[in-house]
C-alpha cells in the first residue's frame, strides 16, 4: 500500500482560477485515492466549481483523520481550506504576503509549514510564492537561495533550465546548488539517469563570459556532477544536456523570449499558410486538414500545460509553481509532479549532496 | 551626384568565406557605382573568387585616384587589399589580434581608421571585430562603450537588440548611451520615426529587476528618449516597441536562444508534417506545395541574411559586424547598411547627441 498524503492547492491563483485549478485538482484526486487534495481559497467559490464536478464514490465521513472544524469535506479525498484573501497576480509579492495576511497562497504554504500537507501548488503571483516559500518554509540545511526549475519541452528530451526567476542577483556558490538541486529534480522527477549539467554561457569555451559565469565555471568543475561545462543558449533545444543553470534574471528571459518568440512562430506560419491557400486558386478551402492537425500538434508540444508546474526547489517543503494560465490540464501535471516530489523525497537528497558537497563555501 | 566612398570588407570572413563575401561584394559594387569596394584579405584567394564574377564595364585604369602599390585594381570599383592573415572563427579575439597581425580583420579596421574606407563590413570572429573597433578606432567622444545593435524581425516591424555581446559587464550609463545609439540608429537606418525604446527586463513594473535594470530604469526616464519603460522578452517579437536595451550577456543569450528556437520550431514542423503525410493514406504525396512555400517563407522571414549585418555602435568609425554564417545576400544586405550608416552620418548624431545629454555621467 502507498503512503497517504496531502496536498494542498491554491484554488485562487492564476488566470483562470478557480474553475479550472478546481477541475485540475479534482481529476487528480479521482485518479489518486490515495492522495488527500487540500483546495484552499475562498469556500463558497470553491465549493461552487465543485458542484457539478464528479466527486467519485467516496464518503466524507470516511475522509482523512484530522479534520479541523473550519475545513470543509467534500469527497472521500477532496477538502476545501478556507483562505480569506487573493494575491492579485499583478500585486507587489513581499508587499501583498505582510497585508493580504490569510490569502490562499499563504495558508497552502502554511499548512506545508505545519506538516499538514507534504506539497503545495499554486498558479498564482510566482513573486507571492517564492516570498512565501522562502520565508514561510525556510530554506533546507546550507542552502543559501531557492531556484525554480522549469522543463522546457522543445527539444527531443526535456531541459531543466535553473533559475527562472527566483534569484536575480545570483553569486557563484548559489548557481553551484542550481546545478545540484536540478540534476537531483532531473533525476528523480525527470527520470534521466544521469544528467548533463551546462552553465549558460555566451560560448562554449572555458574562458568565456562575465565575472560571475567564470568563478562558477571553476566551480563546477570541482563538483561531481556530470557537468558539461559552457552551453549556449541554442541547447535548450537541441538536447546536448539535461540541466542548463543560469542567474535567475537571464533565465527567466529566457522563458519569456522562448514563449513569446513560439507563440508568435506558430501564428506567423498560420498566417502565412492562409496567405498562400488564399493564392492557390486550385486548392482555395484554406489550410489542409493534415496541416491543421500539424500545427495543433506543435502547439501542444509547446504546451506548458503538457509537463506541469515548476519547482522551487531549496525550500524546506515542496511548493510547485504552475504557469498564471494554467487550465485543468496543467493543474494536474503539475499535481502530478508535486506528487512525485514527495514519493522520491528529493529534498532529502538536496540536503545530503548539498551537506556533503561543502566545497569550501562556508560563507 | 552623390559622394563616392570607399568601404572595406573582410573578404575572408565568415564560414562561407572567402566565395559568398565575393559575391556579395560584387554585387554590392555593380549595383552602386559610387561605391569603392576595398576586398581585403589573401590576394590569391580573393583573385581565384574574383575570377567567373561579371565585374561589369569599368575600366581599371579609371579606377580610385589613390591607387596603391600594394592594391590590385580589379575593375573600375573593386580593389584587392592584401591581409596575410586570417583570424579564425575559434580564435582568442584579443590574442589572435595581437598574433595574427596583419589580419584581414585588422587591415580592414585600420582602412577606416585611415579614411581610406569610410566604413568596414567582416562576417568573422564577432569578439576580434569588437576588439578591432575598439583599439583601432576607438569610442567616439564621451561614450563608454560600444555596443552590437541587431535586428529582430520576427515581428511586424524589426526591433534593435542592444548590445547582444560586446559588453557582458554593462553599468547603467551603458545602457543609456546604448539607447541613445541605438534610438539614431532604428531613426536613420531603419527609418522609424519616433523609435520606442525600452529596457529589458523581467516584468514591466518600474521596480523589478536586478540592481543593473533599477538603476538604469530611473537614468533612461531623465533622457529626451522615447522611453516606454521596462519591456519583458516577448516585446522582441510583439512589436510594442523598437529599441530594446540590455546587458551584452543577456542579449547575447536572447539572440542564441531566438535563433536555436526558430530554427527548432520550423524543424519540428516538417517533421511533423512528414509524419502527418505518412499517416494520411488519401494525400500520401508529402507535404502540399502550399505549404512547403509557406516553410520556405518563415524559413526567409527569419533569415538574418535578409536584414545585413550588425553595426558596432559606439567605435569612430562604422563597423558592420555580419553573421557568421552569411551567404552573398547577406554581405549585400551588411554593405548596404554600411553604405546607409555613412551617408546618414549616424556617428556625428550620436556624438552631438551624447555630449548634449551629458546626464551628469562624468565619471
Amino acid at each position: 500500500m502507498t503512503l497517504s498524503f496531502a496536498i494542498a492547492i491554491d484554488a485562487m491563483g492564476g488566470d483562470h482560477a478557480p474553475r479550472e485549478v478546481v477541475r485540475g485538482a479534482v481529476e487528480a484526486a479521482r485518479l489518486n485515492q490515495d492522495l488527500r487534495i487540500l483546495l484552499v481559497g475562498q469556500p463558497d467559490k470553491v465549493r461552487r466549481e465543485l458542484e457539478g464536478e464528479d466527486l467519485g464514490s467516496g464518503n466524507p465521513e470516511n475522509a482523512g483523520s484530522r479534520s479541523i472544524e473550519s475545513r470543509n469535506i467534500y469527497s472521500k479525498n477532496i477538502e476545501i481550506v478556507p483562505a480569506e484573501h487573493v494575491i492579485d497576480m499583478g500585486d507587489s509579492p513581499v508587499e501583498a504576503l505582510r497585508k493580504k495576511k490569510g490569502s490562499s497562497i499563504e495558508v497552502a504554504t502554511r499548512l506545508v509549514r505545519k506538516g499538514e500537507a507534504l506539497a503545495m501548488v499554486s498558479a498564482g503571483n510566482t513573486g507571492a510564492c517564492v516570498a512565501a516559500g522562502t520565508l514561510l518554509l525556510g530554506l533546507l540545511p546550507e542552502v543559501r537561495k531557492a531556484g525554480i526549475a522549469v522543463a522546457f519541452h522543445a527539444g527531443r528530451s526535456p531541459v531543466v533550465v535553473i533559475d527562472v526567476g527566483a534569484n536575480v542577483s545570483s553569486k557563484p556558490e548559489h548557481l553551484i546548488q542550481y546545478g545540484i538541486m536540478a540534476n537531483l529534480y532531473a533525476r528523480s522527477v525527470l527520470r534521466i539517469e544521469s544528467p548533463r549539467v551546462g552553465l549558460l554561457n555566451i560560448g562554449e569555451e572555458d574562458e568565456k563570459g562575465n565575472s560571475l559565469t567564470k568563478t562558477t565555471h571553476n566551480l563546477f568543475r570541482k563538483t561531481a556532477l556530470n557537468f558539461l561545462g559552457n552551453v549556449e543558449g541554442v541547447e535548450i533545444f537541441k538536447g546536448a544536456c539535461d540541466v542548463v543553470v543560469c542567474d535567475g534574471f537571464v533565465g527567466n528571459i529566457v522563458l519569456k523570449v522562448s514563449e513569446g518568440l513560439a507563440e508568435r512562430l506558430v501564428d506567423l506560419f498560420q498566417v502565412t499558410l492562409e496567405q498562400a491557400g488564399e493564392k492557390n486558386s486550385e486548392s482555395s478551402q484554406g489550410i489542409p486538414r493534415q496541416v491543421q492537425s500539424a500545427l495543433l500538434n506543435l502547439r501542444e508540444k509547446l504546451d506548458y500545460s503538457e509537463y506541469g508546474g515548476a519547482p522551487l526547489l531549496g525550500v524546506n517543503g515542496v511548493m510547485i509553481i504552475a504557469h498564471g494560465r494554467s487550465n485543468a490540464k496543467a493543474i494536474f501535471n503539475a499535481i502530478r509532479v508535486a506528487k512525485r516530489m514527495v514519493e522520491m523525497d528529493v529534498n532529502k537528497h538536496i540536503t545530503e549532496e548539498i551537506q556533503a558537497l561543502g566545497l569550501g563555501m562556508s560563507r
